[in-house]
């Protein structure tokens, strides 16, 4: 992703009531419920996890993002809206395990950083570095969904998957040919698809 | 796979030194000695089997196929060299484990049948069924490759294979686009591939 200075941003993310700032919070009191909670890790612009939001309002989001520059769009489109069920917080992944414990329900990667050097492989977010990291946030059995249009890390991700224990619940290896209905893309796939990328999406789980 | 009868085929094959008849043969007496055998179930037209017995002498190929009109290309191809490491089989591969115990290194499915309608579904090669026929005639490690061109009977393959506790081990969404310089290619393999088709490659693997 092109990342661009935004002026301000930092002061707009920080004033937000979207953005949680004091990490260490309760979620269920946060969110005033014990509603499912769902993560996205690298919300960037937020239209996903926001379309999200609105569609399902029985259930909590909390978008991840690092880079302010992005997040502050997210942070902007959330001020003209009214939800109580979705929460920003910039940080970076690495630190996912210290923030959540046992709380969470699903989490997303879309369109992650493929990090295509052999020596960065460690860096996606699907690594076994990370499958590590993730193995404690998740409340019942253990459910991430991701979606790529980069060929080399779905490839990578599905071995990784599956080498760390996970099955598939479902798969496609070309969304756009097959039923869109539940469907929430992002604001990059959206443009991608248009161009006649491939979109591929797994969905894994593995029970505790 | 449209299916022409050929004139003479059923002759042509059984007279074939080529082809065993004899199912109850000891596979290592056969090839008269102990090298790894790998089969191919339904090798169609040949070209990828004896491709590998061409290039692999110390492997011993054997080609399953049950269609008389596609298995005399392979028998007259075959007839025309003198190849000590290569058998076919005339037979339907529902009766797989009653041919074979213990004595198969690899199995190689290309571009099976996709059997597109949902209660087809356990005729794929691939399926449920299918596998549990396969535990037995592995001799170490069970160890699958497939390649396909069909979407849809690769993800459910996926499926299949990771639910029925195989790992992956090897995995190319789009053969043609990475390193070919050990891909053997089928008759069709060939033709859809210059047409522009995706073709995919899995192997997978299951410890005893």
């Amino acid at each position: 992703m092109r990342l661009k200075n935004v002026k301000g941003a930092r002061e707009i993310i920080e004033n937000s009531s979207y953005v949680i700032t004091d990490l260490r919070i309760n979620y269920n009191e946060l969110f005033k419920n014990d509603n499912p909670i769902r993560i996205e890790i690298g919300m960037g612009k937020g239209n996903f996890l926001i379309e999200n939001a609105k569609q399902y309002p029985n259930i909590n989001f909390i978008g991840i993002e690092k880079f302010d520059s992005v997040m502050v769009r997210a942070v902007e489109k959330l001020e003209t809206l009214d939800l109580k069920n979705i929460k920003l917080i910039r940080m970076d992944a690495q630190n996912i395990n210290e923030i959540f414990n046992r709380n969470i329900d699903i989490l997303y990667l879309n369109f992650s950083d493929p990090w295509p050097k052999k020596r960065h492989h460690n860096r996606r977010l699907t690594s076994p570095v990370f499958l590590e990291k993730y193995e404690n946030i998740f409340k019942n059995k253990k459910n991430i969904i991701i979606k790529t249009d980069n060929r080399k890390l779905f490839e990578y991700s599905l071995l990784s998957f599956i080498n760390n224990g996970y099955k598939i619940s479902n798969i496609s290896l070309d969304l756009y040919k097959d039923d869109l209905s539940d469907n929430i893309p992002t604001e990059y796939e959206t443009k991608f698809a248009a161009n006649g990328a491939i979109i591929y999406m797994v969905e894994v789980i593995k029970e505790w």
